[in-house]
């Protein structure tokens, strides 16, 4: 029957999806990877890392959406067609999620948890004054959807909060810096920087050295967004150096992170197995089905990434 | 000289009071503890946990400011002259650091982190699909100043949340439930129980077997008020249970809380030493000198405990 749905993910629960997309679009064919069925009977798939060549069999493929915001895997898959677009999941529960964890990252760090936990361990009864949030500047990198969103939580609950882009943007209650000039200052008024960029061209690696010592001595890390914006020898570096002081990582250049990775073993970094957000299939449905109605109504589809730029 | 003020606490930084005072009120003298000088001249005492006997021995003494919001040390002492007035400090700045911290809190056991830290320590890469937290529910007990900065905040950030407190009371955004017939409907709804009572006669050991056996198995505890509230052999119990499943304590029964407590070394349970939230010198000192003026100019004071209530 053509007009079916691929569904294609290792991490996401086929059957949560199903139900959601069946109240959508009750007449919608779904199809979970491996059992395709006749491939010409897909039209749209909806995918997280899908099997290098599965999309590429697929002849009446007209749309792909990606199961997240970070669309790094299917750009760098080459065997996927680049006539087809490519559209990228990003609802106001999806970066809600994500302020909230942002927000979780930054006030452990702020209020010293790592430190805290080390007493524990030690049976240690030791208090020290806290500072005031209004004096723990955070600096986000990445203001879009989601990096938005946790600036703005940031600075609702009280932290005095910069957000920086490749691109001017403005946000309410939030100083904004852009651009290779604008990085240096924003860097040098940020305690916490919490990374939510996309992983593009001109992002890989941006978080190296340079920006790590951009930062105060002893300031902190986030990183949410993607592994690979990360220069992790760098990182490595600071840390020993104590130019970084913690790290919350939640996103690694190689995933799952190999067990020989010396941040597993470091007190001064939570390590996290890229938890920060998920689409929620209840809400996100209703997304890939517009998309799929515009798609076949020969409407404008929404979401889709721009190839050049990169997300 | 007449009209001096003691400043006596062991946890909070006289000279940082000092400065933060002189600044709102140049010309006011100020004694710390132990130098109380000719004690006929103190007229006010800013105090955490002073000496017992140390303010009964003041002749002239007309207003006790209490160094935090939890006067149960100050009612508690029997040396002190009940006719002297208590007034607690509370300002906007020490509600937003309570606020941020429970919602710290909050955010760790609605993301698992005690999982994940377990995984990092075994250096475990294994993800479980989140749960929006639209499906995570958060009670606070006790919705006063402190409280009610808590619950708003959590509600600002998309947990549904509910408040408990012994007499009505409406916050927007918040299901408020009261008095000993509200308790069993507010814990049946509630996930996330955080405790922000004061201690009094009809709080101690409020959260007991009944209390935390009303919540729903598996249930999270967040003690951030004062540690005579809670029952903590009855917590203790309930923890290896699993019918408390992790539990936050910043308040303690005994503190500093003694190496021999099981609490150190669970690792379900996260044991600070009485963090949460201070008052902040340059804020809370505009407090301080506003009650010595009025006191002065025969003005009805600000803040000030009601005694038979016990807050």
């Amino acid at each position: 029957m053509p007009g079916a749905l691929l569904f294609s993910s290792k991490l996401d629960d086929p059957v949560a999806w199903s139900a959601a997309l069946k109240v959508a679009m009750p007449e919608l064919e779904i199809r979970v990877s491996p059992e395709l069925g006749p491939p010409a009977d897909i039209e749209t798939a909806l995918v997280w890392k899908a099997p290098p060549g599965e999309l590429a069999a697929l002849p009446n493929l007209k749309l792909i959406t990606n199961l997240g915001a970070g669309v790094d895997p299917i750009l760098a898959d080459p065997t996927i067609p680049s006539h087809i677009p490519v559209a990228r999941l990003g609802d106001e529960v999806m970066a809600q999620m994500m302020a909230q964890f942002v927000t979780m990252c930054v006030l452990r760090h702020y209020r010293d948890l790592v430190r805290y936990k080390r007493q524990q361990r030690n049976r240690r009864w030791h208090y020290e004054l806290p500072i005031a949030s209004y004096d723990c500047r955070v600096g986000v990198m990445g203001i879009g959807l989601l990096g938005g969103a946790a600036a703005r939580m940031l600075s609702g609950i009280g932290f005095p909060v910069a957000g920086w882009g490749r691109s001017p943007r403005s946000i309410d209650g939030v100083e904004t810096y852009h651009g290779r000039e604008g990085l240096a200052p924003f860097l040098a008024r940020t305690d916490i920087l919490v990374c939510l960029l996309p992983l593009t061209r001109e992002t890989r690696h941006i978080v190296g050295r340079d920006v790590l010592y951009g930062l105060p001595r002893g300031a902190k890390l986030v990183n949410c967004g993607r592994g690979g914006t990360v220069d992790e020898a760098a990182l490595l570096a600071a840390l020993r150096d104590g130019q970084i002081a913690e790290a919350t990582i939640d996103v690694f250049e190689e995933e799952p992170l190999p067990p020989e990775s010396p941040f597993w073993g470091m007190e001064q970094v939570l390590v996290l197995p890229h938890i920060a957000s998920i689409a929620v299939p209840e809400i996100a449905a209703r997304d890939v089905v517009a998309n799929i109605r515009r798609l076949r109504a020969g409407q404008p589809l929404l979401n889709i990434v721009d190839r050049a730029r990169g997300y």
